[in-house]
């Protein structure tokens, strides 16, 4: 057991024990009413706000020792909180309270010929453990939506965030005691070596699902070092496919959308793919439209506009999270699902065209957690599908694809019930 | 890499050239209809049937290697095949290809206030990687169970079955070809070395999931290694809890019918809790009606009948698979709940009682994949909850969780339809 794991309270815990402690906590969430939790994500939010100073003095000497250390300027952009960003994470525990509560959902019944009558219910995973790097306001809504679903959620932030993390931790631990929740609905780990994250990777006991939030070097820590199951919030290499049969107009303004309107996300535009017969129309109009926006391409790519640089098999691969587009000219739509296939990171992947059967073929065919005909790849997150709220975006196939909301961090139970039933 | 591979054919290929392979066929699986990947059920179960001479050869070659190695008798008699068992591979895929298919099946639509219509649509997995020990008809049924929901089967068998393996894996190939699917909708990896094992594992770039089909060490080995999605087909520590109310004559058929009627599998039952109230009658009566099972429990257990032997804390978290039962004496339901839920592995857990009350708790508070009511948990699996077959029971939560059948190897995929909508 490397070193000793602090909680928020005063009590020092191995890492076994805090996920015990948060097993214990799940054990009770998973029988609360939804009234009783609401209570508990209401009086989190009181309590951010009461406690704002502390939390803010809290940030100001992790965004200090930051700035000591030279981190780059937009990664103290986010770990930085201030009255607003307090309020708004108590906000967001308010929304949450509103959402409904999919725990006890009768999702299917059925009876059998020998009469058994059975059934199955929506229940809480249990135990959501999340690693995360510098932003505070995930210890806050990653809680809220832990809570909301009847989980205990063991979170484990950055070392750069850990004062402003214990101290919005403190403020909903007691919140949840005032309402009579158990405290360990929220468990925190303070210990942030690297040692700490891989035995926390590993509380095979305690914990039901793992969910990291952070770049390739954390999911490639979690692939390399996590026996729990967990769910991976991937890299998101989004494509544009421009048809043959495409309204231009629409895709200049799709394409100008999902690169630009906030490029840095993992559901922006990363790569164009264009269909052979449009792209020395389409292309010197995107080239006049896309104003600041780097341009690399394939060779007839670039021979459609002197703008467009030279791309590299690597390009196709990057997520850029940067105003730079890479571009594919191709023959035609299988060409272009066989490509996007290729280099796609499952994540959402658009086409544009007027032509249903190409459509068709484009969703059918395309393996992807999300795909769009005529709409922007930015539309792919849970506020904009409809589920309130998301604690990441799914990139794997098993248990959730695509935008994760409280349905995500359920699971189901078979309840069968028999008159003495036994089997011949 | 370690080693060679050899794929059935005569073609040698490195282990990502393999999941390629199957990736490739994937695509094709994925758009299969339903007629025609029933059409290849069907051929692939005419040619085991005429393969039989074949496969009945090779079987006999590795039935002699691992007698002269010393392999256990019950071990050897599942490697072993005949006419009948065979006969019964054949005749199980033909059942899969009556099953509905779940590709294509709409989950749900709903529309978002801007317009955009949305919907869920059901899509194979892509791979799916089974590992395995010596039973050769899993070659066959995870097969068949793989390419009804559309997905390639990439599978890897235990050395002692290896000819057996590719003797079934040619005929199904073949069979495959026939009828003018990707023979690579099964590959077969028979390089059974344990490197091999590893990098199967960590097939990142081809496998959407893994499901180990064997015992403790199989699990522990993917546990340390898989980089790839999993899911686990784990042990089975089932209780049967029989409360203050239970109708103790229906308790005592419930008890001997999970116990014995096929003590060696994940759902019998292996640990008994009984209210104290009714101990004193109920453990006499039961150690009349359970001839030949060897009983251990603990100290209020003991005093009720000479028969009961001492229970170590050990035997409470054992899985027997054998004519053996624990049993636990407990004050009250909320007692018997802890400790199943402590004891438990999260597979089947059953009540017996004619109170609702205590048995509505028990399914609420019992933190398992299936909980039963007045039910033998032999009950838990694929065929008798109707799904038609299964391919492993799993007892995590994330994905699939209880008996998996076809739906289970399904994942969904987001279908966004807009008319040029872009984010504001």
């Amino acid at each position: 057991m490397p070193g000793r794991v602090l909680i928020v309270s005063d009590t020092i815990s191995s890492m076994p024990e805090l996920g015990r402690r948060a097993k214990a906590a799940s054990r009770l969430l998973a029988v609360a009413s939804t009234d009783l939790k609401n209570l508990g994500l209401q009086a989190a939010a009181d309590a951010l706000e009461s406690d704002t100073p502390a939390i803010l003095h809290a940030n100001r000497s992790d965004v200090a020792a930051a700035e000591a250390a030279g981190m780059e300027a937009p990664l103290v952009d986010r770990l930085r909180l201030d009255e607003q960003r307090v309020s708004g994470m108590a906000d967001g525990l308010r929304q949450v309270s509103l959402l409904a509560d999919p725990v006890g959902d009768i999702t299917r019944t059925w009876t059998r010929p020998n009469g058994l009558a059975m059934s199955k219910v929506r229940v809480p995973l249990g135990v959501v453990a999340i690693i995360y790097e510098s932003r505070p306001n995930v210890t806050s809504d990653a809680f809220g939506l832990c809570l909301k679903s009847g989980n205990a959620a063991l979170l484990r932030g950055s070392s750069s965030a850990i004062h402003s993390n214990l101290a919005i931790a403190a403020a909903l631990r007691r919140a949840l005691s005032q309402v009579g929740l158990p405290a360990d609905a929220l468990v925190l780990v303070d210990d942030t070596s690297r040692e700490a994250a891989t035995e926390f990777m590993q509380l095979r006991e305690s914990v039901d699902c793992l969910i990291p939030r952070g770049g390739p070097s954390l999911i490639a820590s979690v692939l390399a070092n996590a026996t729990v199951p967990f769910v991976i919030d991937g890299a998101g290499n989004c494509h544009v496919y421009v048809d043959v049969d495409a309204d231009l107009d629409m895709a200049i303004a799709i394409v100008g959308n999902a690169k630009t309107q906030r490029p840095g996300v993992c559901n922006a535009l990363e790569s164009l793919v264009v269909h052979r017969s449009v792209a020395g129309t389409f292309l010197p109009a995107l080239v006049g439209a896309l104003d600041g926006v780097e341009l690399v391409g394939d060779a007839e790519a670039q021979a459609a506009d002197p703008e467009i640089g030279v791309a590299s098999e690597q390009d196709f691969a990057t997520e850029y999270l940067d105003l730079k587009l890479s571009i594919k000219v191709v023959g035609d739509l299988s060409e272009a699902i066989a490509h996007i296939n290729a280099t796609g990171s499952g994540h959402s992947e658009a086409i544009v065209t007027r032509n249903e059967a190409a459509a068709q073929r484009f969703t059918q065919e395309i393996d992807a957690a999300a795909v769009l005909v005529n709409a922007s790849t930015r539309f792919v997150d849970g506020e904009e599908f409809g589920f309130g709220a998301e604690i990441g975006i799914s990139t794997q196939k098993l248990h959730a694809r695509g935008p994760m909301g409280l349905e995500q961090l359920t699971t189901e139970k078979y309840v069968v019930q028999g008159t003495g039933h036994v089997r011949a």
